[in-house]
């Protein structure tokens, strides 16, 4: 039996002082010029390119931070060489020691769930992860093969709660039975994940909470206490370190918060630009550190430095 | 600018006088012998079967249906290989002129749901869809990059608004505002596909609506009379041709009806089993010869014919 996922992320971020999660969201038009420039614009230029950068991201961060997050979306776009390009970056993520969370948002109905999960979790899995993103539209039956095939690993699960965007309160936020939808989205969550906690506290199902609804991050804390929050929504979207401070425990743990283009592409931000493009890479560690001392600062994860 | 996805849909049903929609949904354990003991059973055999399997079946649908819906799930589950088995699939349907709905029920925020959305949609796309499946959880915002793509390419998109699973109640029939979550996310789609609907009545913006809940098929219809309806959940899901009735139009078009294992893997429905392992093409042929039959028995489909 594998350690538990919540096992493996409490001591990853105990051992990194820190809940910074770096996602991997390659842009073709945001890469570094020496990047772009070192290969055709084609797909396959482009897939070697991404993969080329996400190694080097990761050699900046793998010392820094517990987990990266790689966003499917950007590498599908490029169709199966860019599938090839995230399987190998997965694989060098964790060769570096990091935790990797696949940021796929999927689902489908019963055997069909099975067959997703099975893409992400086991031996024979194409993009092995720690935990990858799902949705709940579709229902209990539907995130139930994603839940054996997780537990099964040693993996975990985060399913879509309160999302970051400013849409996503259109069918999030209607109010039935006296709660907005993705409070009764929060329970099924809370009751999955309290099945299996372990130790640490926390069982394998988490949620994901945006960091640009501070309110109702608090609130959701206190909704599923035995879920992981996965906090997208910080830097480019807006939120700040103060923004997330509830969704941690006491301990300062509970919650890893994501960056993705604040960090990644640093070297377009204007409090970076003196490291020049040929130092892209001075800049996605500035912003890392960055980022790591104010959350420090501003939220409970201060208790873990 | 190309025939919108209403046109093509409109006169690929009306072609072929039927509104039956073919769903490949490759699964290893139920493939036929012959294919399955022509391959090792690694992961490049497994794609090859796939791709073989899809080929044979469409060989035997495209002179019969207008259209196959390949599910990702089962090609994503083997990874690269098995995502370049199903772009192989896509291309060889739509040289034998079917159209081609990608079953992948994507979503994301803003600028990453507009990758996704370049993956099925336009002339870059890996996997060239005519119609895209996806999921609403996310809000308004989440959809605008699909419904941009998919009109600037003419193809359509088929939202989940009522699934076909046991557990699809869970959060879709939670009551607010005095109508369940599904007939806000209806109102939505009709918003959207009121937008343009063409000479056909109909719009590039569609919903998933099951099989498996015929009254609120009916009440769907009335509630989104500008949108196409892909009905899952007909034949091994339980539903039948009467169920399916309330979907269409009172000319017999508005839905298309998908029957995947009921078709693909007739050759182990008992009915069928006096053509042997090695007819399974001639299964496949009765079984959608029977559903295009069953369909305008009992259905407004037939007055297509």
């Amino acid at each position: 039996m594998p350690s538990s996922f919540s096992n493996r992320l409490t001591a990853a971020i105990r051992a990194k002082r820190t809940p910074v999660v770096v996602g991997l969201d390659p842009r073709w038009e945001s890469l570094p010029d020496t990047l772009r420039h070192a290969v055709d614009e084609t797909g396959a230029g482009k897939a070697a390119a991404y993969a080329k950068f996400c190694r080097e991201v990761i050699d900046v961060v793998a010392p820094l931070v517990p987990a990266i997050k790689p966003q499917i979306a950007f590498f599908e776009e490029l169709g199966p060489l860019g599938l090839m390009s995230l399987a190998t970056v997965i694989a060098y993520a964790r060769q570096c020691g990091l935790l990797v969370i696949v940021d796929a948002k999927r689902n489908d109905i019963g055997s069909t769930a099975a067959a997703y999960a099975g893409a992400y979790f086991g031996k024979e899995a194409a993009w092995p992860a720690d935990a990858l993103t799902v949705s709940p539209y579709l229902g209990d039956d539907s995130l139930a093969p994603f839940v054996d095939a997780a537990r099964q690993s040693g993996s975990g699960l985060f399913v879509l709660v309160k999302t970051s965007n400013p849409g996503g309160g259109q069918f999030q936020d209607l109010v039935s039975e006296g709660k907005p939808l993705y409070r009764h989205v929060a329970a099924h969550v809370e009751r999955l994940t309290s099945e299996d906690v372990d130790a640490t506290g926390y069982g394998s199902v988490g949620a994901v909470v945006g960091a640009t609804y501070p309110a109702q991050l608090a609130e959701l804390r206190a909704a599923m206490p035995h879920a992981w929050f996965l906090i997208p929504g910080y830097g480019s979207q807006g939120a700040t370190a103060k923004d997330v401070a509830g969704g941690f425990d006491a301990s300062g743990l509970g919650a890893v918060v994501n960056n993705s283009r604040g960090i990644i592409f640093a070297h377009q931000r204007k409090e970076y630009a003196h490291f020049g493009p040929d130092r892209w890479q001075s800049a996605v560690e500035a912003a890392t550190k960055e980022m790591i001392a104010a959350l420090a600062a501003e939220t409970p994860a201060g208790k873990l430095a």
